[in-house]
Protein backbone atom coordinates (compact mmCIF):
# COMPACT_ATOMS: atom_id res chain seq x y z
CA UNK A 1 0.00 0.00 0.00
CA UNK A 2 1.25 3.30 -0.77
CA UNK A 3 0.70 6.58 1.76
CA UNK A 4 -1.35 9.69 0.88
CA UNK A 5 -2.28 12.29 3.32
CA UNK A 6 -5.15 14.16 2.69
CA UNK A 7 -4.47 17.54 5.53
CA UNK A 8 -6.79 19.80 6.23
CA UNK A 9 -8.84 22.43 8.85
CA UNK A 10 -12.54 21.12 9.11
CA UNK A 11 -13.41 23.86 6.95
CA UNK A 12 -16.54 23.86 4.83
CA UNK A 13 -14.06 23.53 1.61
CA UNK A 14 -11.89 20.68 3.60
CA UNK A 15 -15.13 18.80 3.96
CA UNK A 16 -16.05 18.41 0.72
CA UNK A 17 -12.97 18.39 -1.09
CA UNK A 18 -12.34 15.03 1.50
CA UNK A 19 -15.83 13.69 0.63
CA UNK A 20 -14.48 13.18 -3.04
CA UNK A 21 -10.98 12.72 -2.71
CA UNK A 22 -11.69 9.96 -0.30
CA UNK A 23 -14.24 8.45 -3.05
CA UNK A 24 -12.50 8.82 -5.70
CA UNK A 25 -8.91 7.01 -4.56
CA UNK A 26 -8.21 3.62 -5.13
CA UNK A 27 -8.26 2.06 -2.21
CA UNK A 28 -6.69 -1.45 -2.83
CA UNK A 29 -3.92 0.88 -3.81
CA UNK A 30 -3.69 4.04 -0.98
CA UNK A 31 -3.60 4.27 2.42
CA UNK A 32 -5.15 7.24 3.03
CA UNK A 33 -4.51 9.71 6.59
CA UNK A 34 -6.64 12.23 7.07
CA UNK A 35 -4.48 15.02 9.37
CA UNK A 36 -6.70 17.99 10.92
CA UNK A 37 -3.98 20.80 11.09
CA UNK A 38 -5.86 22.38 13.42
CA UNK A 39 -6.32 19.51 15.72
CA UNK A 40 -2.49 18.25 15.09
CA UNK A 41 -0.76 21.35 15.11
CA UNK A 42 2.84 19.41 16.07
CA UNK A 43 2.29 18.28 11.71
CA UNK A 44 2.09 21.72 10.52
CA UNK A 45 5.79 21.93 10.02
CA UNK A 46 5.57 18.32 8.03
CA UNK A 47 2.69 19.67 5.65
CA UNK A 48 5.00 22.09 4.67
CA UNK A 49 8.35 20.51 4.31
CA UNK A 50 6.50 18.72 1.55
CA UNK A 51 4.80 21.71 -0.32
CA UNK A 52 1.36 22.41 1.43
CA UNK A 53 0.83 26.17 1.16
CA UNK A 54 -2.65 26.13 1.74
CA UNK A 55 -6.08 22.95 2.72
CA UNK A 56 -7.14 20.96 1.80
CA UNK A 57 -4.59 19.36 0.12
CA UNK A 58 -3.43 15.83 -0.39
CA UNK A 59 0.07 14.80 -0.34
CA UNK A 60 0.68 11.77 -3.04
CA UNK A 61 4.12 10.56 -4.37
CA UNK A 62 5.60 13.01 -2.87
CA UNK A 63 3.58 15.68 -4.63
CA UNK A 64 1.49 18.57 -2.93
CA UNK A 65 -2.20 18.65 -4.63
CA UNK A 66 -4.26 21.80 -3.35
CA UNK A 67 -7.32 21.50 -4.02
CA UNK A 68 -9.58 24.24 -3.97
CA UNK A 69 -9.03 26.70 -1.40
CA UNK A 70 -9.95 26.54 2.13
CA UNK A 71 -7.43 28.69 4.00
CA UNK A 72 -3.71 29.19 3.82
CA UNK A 73 -0.89 28.07 6.05
CA UNK A 74 -0.83 31.37 7.76
CA UNK A 75 -4.76 31.39 8.50
CA UNK A 76 -3.85 27.93 9.92
CA UNK A 77 -1.09 28.76 12.29
CA UNK A 78 -3.26 31.74 13.56
CA UNK B 1 -18.24 2.82 -14.19
CA UNK B 2 -19.28 7.05 -13.01
CA UNK B 3 -17.30 9.58 -15.41
CA UNK B 4 -14.68 11.81 -14.18
CA UNK B 5 -13.94 14.28 -16.12
CA UNK B 6 -10.16 16.35 -16.21
CA UNK B 7 -10.20 19.82 -17.67
CA UNK B 8 -6.74 20.47 -18.56
CA UNK B 9 -4.62 23.27 -21.16
CA UNK B 10 -1.52 21.08 -21.20
CA UNK B 11 0.23 23.51 -19.20
CA UNK B 12 3.14 22.16 -16.87
CA UNK B 13 0.94 21.99 -13.18
CA UNK B 14 -1.83 20.32 -15.63
CA UNK B 15 0.67 17.43 -17.12
CA UNK B 16 1.71 16.80 -13.05
CA UNK B 17 -1.60 17.16 -11.54
CA UNK B 18 -2.53 14.65 -14.59
CA UNK B 19 -0.37 12.01 -13.65
CA UNK B 20 -1.37 12.48 -10.00
CA UNK B 21 -5.14 11.76 -10.48
CA UNK B 22 -4.98 9.69 -13.26
CA UNK B 23 -2.40 7.72 -10.85
CA UNK B 24 -4.56 7.82 -7.68
CA UNK B 25 -8.23 7.37 -8.84
CA UNK B 26 -9.68 4.21 -9.24
CA UNK B 27 -9.89 2.78 -12.37
CA UNK B 28 -12.07 0.03 -11.84
CA UNK B 29 -14.99 2.61 -11.04
CA UNK B 30 -14.18 5.71 -12.64
CA UNK B 31 -13.98 5.64 -16.52
CA UNK B 32 -11.81 9.15 -16.78
CA UNK B 33 -11.64 11.68 -19.80
CA UNK B 34 -9.04 14.05 -20.51
CA UNK B 35 -10.04 17.35 -21.77
CA UNK B 36 -7.39 19.76 -23.03
CA UNK B 37 -9.77 23.33 -23.47
CA UNK B 38 -6.70 24.77 -25.63
CA UNK B 39 -7.32 22.05 -28.40
CA UNK B 40 -11.44 21.48 -27.54
CA UNK B 41 -12.51 24.94 -27.18
CA UNK B 42 -15.93 23.87 -27.82
CA UNK B 43 -16.27 22.43 -24.43
CA UNK B 44 -15.29 25.47 -22.56
CA UNK B 45 -18.76 26.80 -21.76
CA UNK B 46 -19.29 23.11 -20.52
CA UNK B 47 -16.64 23.04 -17.80
CA UNK B 48 -17.35 26.49 -16.79
CA UNK B 49 -21.17 25.11 -16.32
CA UNK B 50 -19.72 22.21 -13.57
CA UNK B 51 -18.28 24.93 -12.04
CA UNK B 52 -14.19 24.79 -13.31
CA UNK B 53 -12.57 28.52 -12.76
CA UNK B 54 -9.16 27.03 -13.75
CA UNK B 55 -7.02 24.30 -14.93
CA UNK B 56 -6.33 21.76 -14.22
CA UNK B 57 -9.60 20.79 -12.43
CA UNK B 58 -11.20 17.26 -11.78
CA UNK B 59 -15.04 17.61 -12.42
CA UNK B 60 -16.70 14.44 -10.46
CA UNK B 61 -19.87 13.42 -8.51
CA UNK B 62 -21.01 17.06 -10.57
CA UNK B 63 -18.38 18.93 -8.03
CA UNK B 64 -15.20 20.48 -9.47
CA UNK B 65 -11.95 19.98 -7.62
CA UNK B 66 -9.24 22.64 -9.03
CA UNK B 67 -5.79 21.00 -8.49
CA UNK B 68 -3.83 23.65 -7.74
CA UNK B 69 -3.20 26.05 -10.22
CA UNK B 70 -1.98 26.54 -14.00
CA UNK B 71 -4.21 29.04 -15.93
CA UNK B 72 -7.54 30.78 -15.04
CA UNK B 73 -10.46 30.35 -17.58
CA UNK B 74 -9.77 33.97 -19.05
CA UNK B 75 -6.50 32.79 -19.45
CA UNK B 76 -7.30 29.72 -21.10
CA UNK B 77 -10.12 31.75 -23.35
CA UNK B 78 -7.23 34.23 -24.46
Amino acid sequence: MKKATFYHAGCPVCVSAEESITTIIDADRYDIELVHLGEARQRIAEAESMGVVSVPALVVDGRALHINFGASMEDVKG
